[in-house]
């Protein structure tokens, strides 16, 4: 077996970490962190450090670490078959089978799946797919999407350009031209103070009404948007939000896409945030829940209405030029059968509804007399807590004081829990397996409390 | 078990298949087909049809189907470790082992490897270190990428602008406008069919000059080329091509990006095609041999000179805002450490040259007399054979008479082999795993002969 001292050499000598200070870690500043296994929501090191996972890796690992019906689909599906393309009309019976419970799953107007491996490029697909769509429609010049400040949608060059936060484009000249942002639904952080949650929602309802008028509705194809921000905040939409953004829409005819890839399959109590929030698609993301990360499958789930011009397009035109090598690959398909029968059988999405309004309840009665604590939201089991110097006048720290960092490294020094410091704001996020109990639920609200309190007490 | 009519009406109401005739398939005019095993060249369908794969998917299942080794490699990681991420830091004892492995294999000026999924998004991440390399040495403006007509660099909107086919930017209003094509190093398509090879590499070299010089060499980042043409016609490059286009990128401080996405781990029978044809690239694309298709994973690996830049990037801007949730996947990198070890202790890389040799001469010698053909080419195990109306002045088939398609399925339904046809000219297309046997080869070698002239004789 080899030792961890050898592995951290041949980490810092070879690989090159997402997110990560590339120089920190090549110098051995940061020191890394060998996972080898998991049950629950616990993960354990190569040290033998136990730590609860309260977000579920990237918000992906639904069903919890080290279900061995995932795993044993998995290896069944290896030594079966691992691989054979999905190109022209080829499949297994797990991707066959996977595309039938994932339609029987999706709101009723959706009609076929297309998959990917990972939430960017099934939105890479996405915006193919909806620039096809225009081309095939006769409207060459409706090609550009409107996504939200703070909304995460990728990494990549469109996805990069769709997400929201400087972090993702700094330096990497986007956003591309094609896309173009309007506000994010952030009631907390509205500007005026005073401003009732109706009046922030018909603000957001204006200023995207007049974003459409000044490019012109006959350039804009299609608005993107997480039916609650993720990455950029966690941030439930402010009441009536969806149903007066739809409107809009509608009236321009400008196709809507729900980047489902943290809400779908249960995390906010309900299959999908789309039927949540009466949200209407034509077009869904999905990837994470899907498969509760036990293997890389994304998809995007093409509604009735898309499905018919793409169908009228490759008579036209032939077969469709899009594909990855990878699509629906068996490994993926399988464990997605075997994920989104668990759910089923554990009762996940109720759980997930169940626990999510305990777990948000225990959080603020918990926090409520804590001072940098501004505001405590969630909705099913994605929860977050965003701090403020003063909780009167709502002021926010400098970012340069790393307060929300800080109590994330608190937390999981102290109690061993892992949050995650969100990326742009001093805010805290939860969003453990939806399989988490009561109790782990008060280890977590337990924690927060301490690390919170303790760093409180450090900064004021 | 589910019944195979069962599937094909799931399939058909459900599943978005990639580079499909949306249209026929739903309508079931385009048959479905359920691979459900596979053992060395050959795969099975659930109607019990035996077929062999002289594409091994699509050139990816360079090991052959059905490795146990690499089957039990991924079934243990599921059981003890499906998922965790690898942002700031985090990895498992497969994909560090698998960075080192792949260090330890690539050309001596490489440094570090990223992982993606596809090699789709592996380019993609390519384009980014690119932009943000030279916003780093603040060269602002040196942000277009060079790629060649006929290359394919995946189907993306930035790689498949990268991509020099119609197919994959028809309707899709690709190329973006970062991206500008030089020509395609087709010798046997050249223009004038009197010019010498030497003759022919020369204009590909002025051609891309002036190409530099028009642009400006301070707008340019970046050249991107694969070692050998796939997609675009399976095409070897003309003696002194790399060493003549190396010549002209460094004079421009131009990055090199070796997409070895087909070439990387052995088909041209040496570990690398940048060793092969003394290439020295600043980045190298790797997917499809990684891991031989048995889970989703690529790779970006980058050289030294830039890894250098990325350090100092990271120093001034602190960690890279780039990742996927799935980099690194651990069980992608369990079924990589498990077929790097098997191509060696399968002796492949030999067997690809020395089978290569073979099969390549075998194709020459037995279609010979064939007057359709063209051109017969290849390098290690990765051939084709092109087709004409008119050998001695070189005309070309109309492409509606599809000659090419018409050739791969008189192969399929009379030899129940899978040959490609390349999309773009009539060309069909061999990428065998790299197991072959000579029996092997001469199965294919047969089969493609007896196709070729079952089709030539009804077309004239
Ligand atoms: C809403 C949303 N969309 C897309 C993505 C991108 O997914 P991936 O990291 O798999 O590319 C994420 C990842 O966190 C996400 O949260
Ligand atoms: C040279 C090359 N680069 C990139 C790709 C794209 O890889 P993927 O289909 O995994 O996205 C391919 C796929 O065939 C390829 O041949």
């Amino acid at each position: 077996m080899l030792r961890n001292d050898q592995l951290a050499e041949w980490d810092r000598d070879n690989f090159f970490h997402p997110s990560t200070h590339l120089a920190q870690f090549a110098r051995g500043d940061l020191q890394n962190r060998v996972i080898s296994g998991g049950e629950g929501l616990y993960i354990e090191d190569r040290d033998g450090n136990k730590t609860l996972d309260a977000f579920a890796g990237l918000y992906c690992v639904n069903i919890g670490y080290g279900r061995q019906e995932v795993a044993d689909a998995i290896a069944a599906q290896a030594k079966e078959l691992a691989y054979y393309h999905s190109y022209v009309g080829h499949g297994t019976e797990a991707s066959i089978t996977l595309a039938k419970m994932i339609l029987d799953r999706a709101p009723t107007n959706m009609s076929k799946v297309y998959f990917g491996l990972s939430g960017s490029d099934a939105n890479e697909t996405n915006i193919k797919l909806v620039w096809y769509y225009n081309n095939v429609l006769d409207r060459p010049k409706k090609k550009k999407i409107i996504s939200r400040w703070r909304g995460y949608h990728g990494s990549g060059l469109m996805t990069g350009s769709l997400t929201g936060l400087e972090l993702f484009h700094n330096k990497f000249d986007l956003p591309l031209s094609q896309v173009v942002h309007t506000d994010a639904p952030y009631y907390f952080r509205r500007e005026n103070v005073d401003q009732t949650e109706a009046e922030f929602v018909q603000q957001c309802v204006d200023s995207l009404d007049e974003l459409i008028a000044r490019e012109g509705a006959d350039t804009i194809a299609a608005f993107i948007g997480e039916p609650v921000l993720g990455t950029g905040g966690i941030v439930p939409p402010p009441t009536g939000y969806w149903k007066a953004i739809q409107a809009v829409l509608k009236k321009h005819d400008i196709l809507l896409i729900a980047d489902e890839v943290v809400t779908g399959f249960g995390r906010l109590g309900s299959m999908f945030g789309s039927d949540h929030y009466d949200i209407e698609p034509d077009i869904i993301t999905i990837a994470k829940g899907l498969t509760s990360a036990y293997a890389p499958l994304s998809g995007s789930i093409v509604s009735k209405k898309v499905w018919k011009i793409l169908e009228e397009g490759t008579d036209k035109l032939g077969p469709i030029g899009h594909g990855w090598t990878y699509s629906a690959h068996p490994i993926g398909a399988a464990a997605g059968v075997a994920n989104l029968k668990l759910i089923d059988e554990m009762n996940l999405v109720s759980n997930a509804r169940e626990m999510g309004a305990y777990f948000n309840e225990g959080l603020k009665s918990a926090l409520s007399d804590i001072s940098i604590v501004g505001d405590v939201r969630g909705e099913g089991i994605l929860s977050a807590i965003e701090f403020v110097k003063d909780r009167d006048d709502r002021t926010f720290f400098d970012p340069a004081d790393k307060v929300g960092p800080q109590i994330a490294t608190a937390l999981l020094e102290r109690s061993k829990v892992i949050g995650r410091a969100m990326p742009q704001g001093d805010i805290l996020g939860f969003a453990p397996p939806l399989c988490m109990t009561k109790d782990e639920a008060d280890i977590i609200i337990e924690a927060a409390r301490d690390a919170i309190a303790n760093v409180a007490e450090k900064i004021l």
